[in-house]
C-alpha cells in the first residue's frame, strides 16, 4: 500500500481543498521531492474560479522548494536529501521546440515537438507543488540544487515570480541607459522592476494603484512610482521623457488599459514587453502604433525553466543582487492552504506572496 | 529668375497633377538630383485619396533613380554626373533617435531626436521624386551611386519596396531551415518573399488573390502558393507544417484579416512581422495569441533608409540574387503620371509597379 | 550470446580496421540505429594518425544514415524500422551547459555542466557509425527521421560537414549584401560556402589551391574562387572589395596562414568565423587586429547537434535549396573501409567524401 | 587676427608642452567649445612616449567637458553657453561604415567608409581637447548636453573612459546571473567592472596588482578582487568557479599576459571581451581555445562616441546608478599638464584619472 500525503486539489470552480492523496512513484527519469515550503500564484486563483480549466482532481501549484525524497534511475549528479527547487515551466529540454529556443513551448514528444506552455507541466497537466511530495518529470533537467547558506524563502520566488519578471525585462531587451516603465506591480511586476533595474536601465517608472506595492516597488529599483488612481499615467510618463516616451514598456497585469498605455509610453522604435494572462482580445490602438509604420516590437514571455535558469536565479539572490523574500507577507502551513487561498484571491491585508510550509 | 520643370503635386483629395514648379535651390548639405526613372507607391495612392494628408502643392513620390546635378559645398566624394539613387527613407542619421538604432524615426534637430517615422522625408514632409529634379537633403548620407552596368528599372525598387520587403524579413530573424508565410504579394509582400528566401527559409508559402501575382511569386523563391480565394488558408498552413505552424509569418498588407491569419499560422515562440500599413485598429485574438503566454513577437518595420541600406541592395541585384525588375509592368513618361496612377490605383491590366521616365 | 557486427576500430596510431564486436545492448533512454551509409571526416584522419586520443578499441564514426532497430522504453514518438541520422554532436540537452546555449559542449551530469566539446560523443568517447549498428544514446534528443523522398546520399552530409559549414556562415552573421571570403574548399569550406549563399551574401570569394574544389566551390555558392597557388589572395581580396574589406570571413582549414589571411581581409567591425581543428598555436597580428581596436570579432563553432538542427538541415535539402551529395566522389563497402581511409587520408583521385554503404 | 589660447601640443616623442594656438575657426557644421574641464588618457601617455605616432604640433586630449562658445550655422537645437560633452570618437554618422553600424571606424567621405579607427579625431587626426577651445566637427552627432546638476568631474569619465569600459561589458553580451572576470583594474577596467555589476551579472571577479586599484573595484561593485602578485589568478577564478570558468572575461590592459589568462579562464562557449589597446602580436594558445572547438567568442570595442552614447551614460550618472568621479585623485590647472603628465605617466601618488581645469 502506497504511503499518503496532504495536497491541495482542485475540486471544481470555486473549490480547491486539502485531501489525502498517494504519494507519487517515482519512474526511471523522474525525482521525487518531498516540498519544505511552496506558495500560491495569480495563476492558480484562475484555476480556483475555473477561468482556467484543469482536471479535477489535480493538485494545484507551480512553485515547490524541497528536499529530494528519491532519484530515478537514470537521474545522475544529486543526492537524496539535498535541497532543490525546480521551475514552474519544467521543460523535457529534448523536443523539438526546446531544441528550437523555445523550452516553454514543450511539445514533447509529439511529432512536431511544440505545445503552447507545453512546458507548464506542474497543477496544469501534472500533479503539482502544493502537496507534501512533489514528482519532478525531467528531473536531470529540472532539479536545481539551492546554494548552501539559502533560506527556503530566499529562492521560494526562484520558480514563477521571479523567472517571470526578469523573462520581461530581458524580452525588452534593455540596455544600459534605457528608460522602462512598468505597468502594475504586483509579484511579477515587482520581479520585472527588479530585472529592469539589473539589466542596466538608467530611469525605471513603476504604476500601480497600492501604496504598499508602490512602496516595495522603490525598495525593487523603480526611480519614480506612479499611481494610476492619482495621476494620468500616460501623460505623465510622456512628461517625464519630455516627449519621446520609453524605451521599453513592461505590461504584467493582462488588461487592455495597461497594454494600451504601454503601447501608448512607447517611443518610435520601442518594445512593448508583455507578461499578462490575457483573458479577452485585446486592441491596438493605431494612433500609438504610428499605423504600423513605428518599427515598435511587442513580445510575450512565458516563465522561463529548467535548471539553468533556476541557477542563475539562485546565483543572484546568493551574492546579494536583490533581495525578493520581502515579496513574502504572509505565512501558513500547508493544511491551511483555503485561508491562505481566500485571503490570496481577496488580495487582503496587504498580501503580495504567500508562504505555505509543510512540517 | 529659377529654372522651372514639370512636378506631379497633390492639389487635393482625388487629384495630384503635373505642375510647373521652379527647380529646388541646393544648400550647403543638400544635392540636387535629376530624376531619370522614379515609381508610384501604394501610400501615394492614399495620398491621392486623402487618407493620408500631406500639405497642398507638395510634390509628391519617395523613389528616386538619377543623376547628380549639384552637389552642396559640404557634400563629398560624389561627382556631378554620377547616376545616383536615395532611399525613400533620407534620415539625417545624426539625431539622437537615429543613433540609437531608429534611422527611420528619425526626430532630426529636435530635443529627443525622435519623431514617428520622420526619417520619411521626400513627398510627405517635403518634396518628392516624381519630378524632374529632386532635393536630396542631408546628402552625404543620402547618396548611393549605382554600380555600373545596372540600369534604372533595375535599381528602382531599391529605394522602397526592395528594402521594405527584406526588412520584413530581416525583422522576422528568418533562421535557415525556417518556414515562413508571406500574407499578401503585391510589390512588398512579392519583396518579403524574395528576402525570406534570401535569408535562408527552407520553405515558403505565399498567399494572395490575383493569378498573376502568385505567379510572380514564385519566381521571387515561394515554394508553395496559396489562392485565399480557393482554400482556407490558415488551415492549408497549419496542414503543410503538419500542425506546428510556421516560425514567421509576414503581413504585407494592412488589413485585420491578414494580420489575425499571420498570428493564427504562428507557431508558439514565433515572429509576425508586419509591413502593412493598417488604417483602423487591430485586434489580437486571444486564442491565436495564447492569452499573452506563447512566447510570441509582434514587430513592425517602416522601410531602412540611407546610402549603405541603398549599396547592399544594389549589390544584391548587381551579382544577379535577385530579380525585381519583373515588378515593373507598365511604363510612363513622367508627364503622363495621371494617367499612371489612375491605373495604378485601379489595379488594372495585371500592373505591379510602374515605371515613370523623364526625357 | 549477443549478435555480432562489423566496425571500424581503431588499434593503434596509422591502424584503423574492421573487427567483429558485439551488438551494442540498448539502454531505456537509448535506441539501436542499424546504419546504412556513412563517411569518414578529417576527425577521422587525425584520429588515425594518432594526432587526436582516442581509446584503442574504440569504434570510429559520427556520420550515421541508418534506420531504428531497436528504440529504448522511454524513447517516444518514434517506430522500429524509420530511417533516421543523428547529429555528429549528441548532446543530452539536460545539462547546465546545454540549457545555457551551448550543447556543443555538453558536461553531462557534471556538477558544473560544461565539458569542452563534450556534445560529440560518436568515435570520440562512446563508439561510432562506422559499424553496422549505432547505439544512439538520449536518443528521444537526437533521432531525426529522414523526409520521405530523400535518399542516403543526400542527407550523408547533414551531421557533421553540412552542419559544421552551416554553422561557420551562421556564426559569422551574415546579413543581406555582406561580401563574404571563405579560406579552404575541403568539405567543411564547400558547405560554409552554400551556408554563406543561403545567409543572403552577396558576393561570395572562395580560396583553395585545388582546381576541383573550385569548380565544386562555384557550384555550391561561389561569385569568385581564387587559387592561392597562383594569386596573392589577401590584396586579391582588398582590391576586389576596393580596399574595404570582408563582412566576414570563415576559417575552414585550421592553419595558421589561413587564420591570418582571414583576419587581413577584414574590414574593421568584420567578423572572423572560425572552424579550423587547430593543431597549434595561433598568432594574431596586431597589425591586422588594429591593435585590437578594430572592433573585430573571431567566433568559433564546433558542429551543432541535435535532431531539430538535422530536422532543419534535412528541410533544406528536401526543399531543394541545395545539394551537397555532389560531394561523394567515391562509394565503398563498410568492410572495403580500410581503402578508404587510404584514398581519403591522401586526398587522392579529387576526393571530396566518401560513402560507406552495409548490405 | 585671431584670438589666442593655451594648448598641450606633442613637440616630439617624450615632450608634450603647453603652447600658444589661436582658437581654432567654426565651419557651419562644427561647434566651438570652451573647455572647462579635461583629462589625461593612457593613450595620450604612449602619444607622449612616441608609441603612438601623430603629427608634430597636434593638440592632445579627447576628454572634453565644456561650454558651447559658438555654433557653426547649420547646427540645430544647441544654445551658445550651454553646458556639453563629446565623445573621445566623434564619428560623422554619415559614412558608409558609421551606417553599417561601426561609427568608432569611420571612413567619413571615403568611397567605401570605413578607416580602421576612423570615428577617434580629437588628439589623434585633429587638434584635441587639452586646451582652452575645441572644434567639434559634425557638431549636430556630437554635442551632448549635460543635465542639470551634475558636475564637471561628474561627467569627466563619460567620453572615454565609462564608454570604453562599458563597452567592454556590453559586447560581453552579458546575462542576468554571468560570471564575469575583469582583468586590470586601471580607469577602463574599472569602468568595465561597473559595466558588468549594470548589466546584472551575478559574480564579478576583478584582478589587478595595487590595492588601492583593488579598494576602488570594489566599490564599482566586484564582488572578489584578486591580487596577480600574490594568487595564481587562473587557478583561483577556476576554483571560485567550481572548475566551470567564467562566462565572460574582459581584458583591460592590451598584454599576452592578461590576454592569455582571460582565454584561460573562459568556459567553453564563453566571450573574451578585449578592451586593451595591444603593442605586439598576441597568441592564442591551443590548449586553452579547445583547438578552435570551444565556442569561444573574441570581441574586440572601441569606445563609442556620439551624442547618444553621451546621453546615455550621463543618464547612468544622474539616476546614481554609478559615481566614476570618485576616479579622479589629482587635480591640476590645465596650464600644469606637463607636471599631470608627468604624475600619470609614472602612475604615482595613487593616481587613477587627473581632472585638468582652465579658468
Amino acid at each position: 500500500m502506497s504511503k499518503m500525503m496532504k495536497a491541495a486539489v482542485f475540486v471544481e470552480p470555486g473549490r480547491i481543498e486539502i485531501d489525502d492523496k498517494p504519494v507519487p512513484p517515482v519512474g526511471d527519469n523522474d525525482a521525487l521531492v518531498r516540498v519544505t515550503t511552496t506558495t500560491i500564484c495569480g495563476t492558480d486563483i484562475h484555476i480556483l474560479k475555473g477561468e482556467y480549466p484543469v482536471e479535477k482532481g489535480l493538485t494545484i501549484g507551480h512553485e515547490p522548494v524541497g528536499v529530494i525524497e528519491k532519484l530515478g534511475k537514470n537521474v545522475k549528479g544529486y543526492q537524496e536529501g539535498q535541497r532543490v527547487i525546480a521551475g514552474a515551466i519544467c521543460p523535457s529540454f529534448t523536443s523539438y521546440g526546446c531544441q528550437d529556443g523555445h523550452p516553454a513551448q514543450d511539445g514533447g514528444a509529439h511529432a512536431h515537438g511544440y505545445k503552447p506552455m507545453g512546458g507548464w507541466r506542474f497543477g496544469n497537466t501534472i500533479d503539482g507543488a502544493q502537496a507534501e511530495y512533489l514528482r519532478v518529470p525531467d528531473a536531470q533537467a529540472n532539479l536545481a540544487p539551492v546554494p548552501e547558506g539559502l533560506t527556503d524563502e530566499q529562492v521560494l520566488m526562484c520558480p514563477d515570480i521571479m523567472s517571470t519578471g526578469f523573462a520581461g525585462a530581458e524580452s525588452a531587451d534593455i540596455h544600459i541607459g534605457d528608460v522602462v516603465a512598468i505597468f502594475a506591480q504586483g509579484p511579477i511586476g515587482l520581479s520585472a522592476t527588479a530585472g529592469a533595474r539589473l539589466k542596466g536601465a538608467s530611469l525605471i517608472i513603476a504604476v500601480d494603484g497600492v501604496d504598499e506595492r508602490l512602496r516595495l516597488s522603490k525598495a525593487m529599483g523603480a526611480d519614480v512610482v506612479l499611481d494610476f488612481k492619482k495621476v494620468d499615467v500616460v501623460a505623465e510618463i510622456l512628461k517625464i521623457t519630455g516627449g519621446r516616451g520609453v524605451d521599453a514598456a513592461i505590461e504584467a497585469l493582462g488588461k487592455q488599459e495597461t497594454f494600451e498605455a504601454s503601447l501608448r509610453v512607447l517611443k518610435p522604435g520601442g518594445t512593448l514587453s508583455s507578461l499578462g494572462v490575457y483573458s479577452s482580445d485585446l486592441t491596438i490602438s493605431m494612433n500609438a502604433f504610428s499605423a504600423g509604420l513605428g518599427d515598435h516590437k511587442i513580445v510575450t514571455s512565458l516563465c522561463p525553466g529548467g535548471k539553468e535558469r533556476m541557477r542563475r536565479l539562485m546565483s543572484v539572490i546568493a551574492n546579494g543582487r536583490i533581495n525578493l523574500e520581502s515579496m513574502v507577507t504572509h505565512r501558513f502551513e500547508l493544511e491551511q492552504i483555503v485561508d491562505a487561498y481566500e485571503l490570496f484571491a481577496a488580495q487582503r491585508d496587504g498580501v503580495i506572496k504567500v508562504a505555505l510550509t509543510t512540517n
